[in-house]
């Protein structure tokens, strides 16, 4: 049993209709499109004359998060901010969101707003409303689900089945930084259960620390894309790490990729670090995930548009599929990509 | 640890993308409208021309169902039922469902094609389409989180923010049977733990059980309102409990009710059985809960229309905010509303 806090508010004082106006009381509608917010059977939103794009995500405390490393504000930021990064990555405008809560009696009211204060400010950030959700109790830990809703149009939607052979590979940003972000802090968790009294410095870290605690969507890059004309022929988002994504494009897309060693973006910081903790830097960047980043081919004949366009990396092409998946090494050697994702079973 | 049982086969052996390909492989897309099915970062809705309406549940197991006596078929089914039941209340229609659930490994893909035959047939027996969702593991029980997502059309759609003083108050079909199908397994599951060894017999008892176990969302309702042009004044289902859902309707609408006992439609079986277990027949029908019926009401002048339709009751009469919310006894009392809705907390 954890002891009563003064300033700790149980969950069970408000009940679950208290809780849930208490949390959301602060979340204004901002977009004119959201007609109903909070507190009906359903969100309404008026997405007539758009197509509707929605994407999902369920978060499990001790498989998804740690929190004893990851605070709850900025765990409610990266919930929201993950799930609007999918509907970026299929070029289209995140407008509205729902969170779903489940929480022990672990957590007090202050603790979860906390985690409302995260997810308020990723709605403000990237200007999506929350319209909904559910809030209820679980056995054990924290769960959350979000999901997003976005407008897209017709013929603007990058699906992940659209690259054909001879399309440039492209990746926004820099590579591998969230998962050495989370070396950090694990090796940082595992300091503190031997020697509580020691206190970290991570001030040196701090952006390699944020990739991974309080990632952005690439919401300006889709309206870069739109200035410039740019309809890539397949994006998807960086989550699991690019080896793994990028076998989703090639097998949604029945093709083949080959990514050049040397086209792959990674800041010397995060390659330093990667050394420093004896991993190879370049598995990082391709196999680490979490960075949020848009993968995404193009039309050749697009190139000079990409090339105006700033932190956009090309990378590869897309080959046959009987190529299969290949690494051209600095070296000058080919071998296969491995999907190393990250597994949750 | 359990036993690995021969027919049963481990999650891990099929990982994260193979496991959301097995389970959603006899999933087509039976919509037009749902552009994009599974396995891209979002799917997407031709909404166009609609409003899209939007509700989400989050299902811990332990707090929302027990595996002892609730079959996974039948969880899956009504998982994705009662979402459908929350757009059908804003008198839209629902057209596509997310569903992400993460689950222990104490579940065999056996177990989850098991969940999935279930919301399978809810998504056939409505129309509707599974278009995404998330697929991961939780370090205990069964989380489902379902989003649904549906179409309705400005000037139609009813909100629990729409009910006048005069206005009549209507329910469909028979309310707190699901509640005492509830009690009836929880009585077995009781003596089941006590003795093994003795088989339930709940043939009789299939109607109330079923209303538990199976419930259905009053599609055909709302295409009944349409042909009658009908349009509740606010509307919304039964989930909570009447006491707790007419509640919500009164706040949100800043308005009082008076319901006639007399007007709560319940099956006699319902009475007898709740008479059985020594409960008041009518607190099971106002504060049972999950009913999934449709609370509405209605214009006075529209009355003539709703006398003419199957299956509607009128239950009692919206009032000034001031009058509070009341219920009429037989017996010629008036005594205060007491909701005392399913609380998680």
């Amino acid at each position: 049993m954890e002891k009563q806090d003064l300033g700790r508010t149980e969950i069970a004082s408000l009940g679950e209709f208290g809780l849930i106006e208490h949390l959301t009381k602060n979340f204004e509608i901002q977009k004119e499109k959201s007609h109903n917010g909070i507190g009906d059977d359903a969100a309404v939103i008026d997405n007539t004359g758009f197509l509707t794009v929605v994407s999902t995500d369920l978060l499990v405390e001790g498989v998804h998060f740690d929190l004893m490393y990851c605070p709850l504000k900025h765990l409610g930021y990266k919930a929201v901010v993950v799930n609007l990064s999918d509907i970026y990555a299929m070029n289209a405008r995140p407008k509205q969101v729902t969170v779903s809560i489940a929480v022990s009696n672990r957590f007090s009211v202050e603790g979860l707003d906390e985690l409302y204060d995260g997810i308020h400010a990723a709605c403000k950030n990237y200007g999506v409303d929350l319209v909904g959700g559910d809030t209820t109790s679980s056995q054990k830990g924290l769960i959350i689900s979000v999901t997003a809703i976005g407008q897209g149009e017709q013929g603007k939607l990058t699906y992940r089945s659209g690259a054909r052979p001879g399309d440039l590979l492209c990746v926004t940003g820099d590579l591998g930084a969230a998962y050495l972000g989370l070396q950090i802090l694990e090796r940082e968790k595992q300091l503190y259960l031997s020697s509580p009294d020691i206190q970290p410095d991570l001030e040196e870290q701090q952006y390699i620390i944020g990739r991974f605690l309080k990632p952005e969507a690439r919401k300006e890059m889709i309206e870069i894309f739109e200035k410039a004309k740019l309809v890539p022929t397949a994006m998807m988002d960086v989550s699991d790490g690019i080896s793994s994504d990028l076998m989703h494009i090639c097998k949604q897309s029945g093709v083949g990729a080959i990514i050049e060693e040397s086209g792959v973006p990674m800041q010397n910081d995060t390659k330093l670090l990667a050394l420093k903790f004896k991993l190879d830097p370049l598995t990082c960047a391709l196999n680490g995930g979490e960075d949020y980043e848009l993968l995404f081919t193009i039309d050749p004949k697009d190139l000079e548009k990409v090339r105006l366009l700033p932190d956009i990396y090309i990378m590869g092409e897309i080959t046959e599929a009987s190529e299969g998946i290949k690494l051209h090494t600095e070296s000058g050697k080919r071998h296969d990509l491995l999907a190393q994702g990250w597994r949750h079973f």
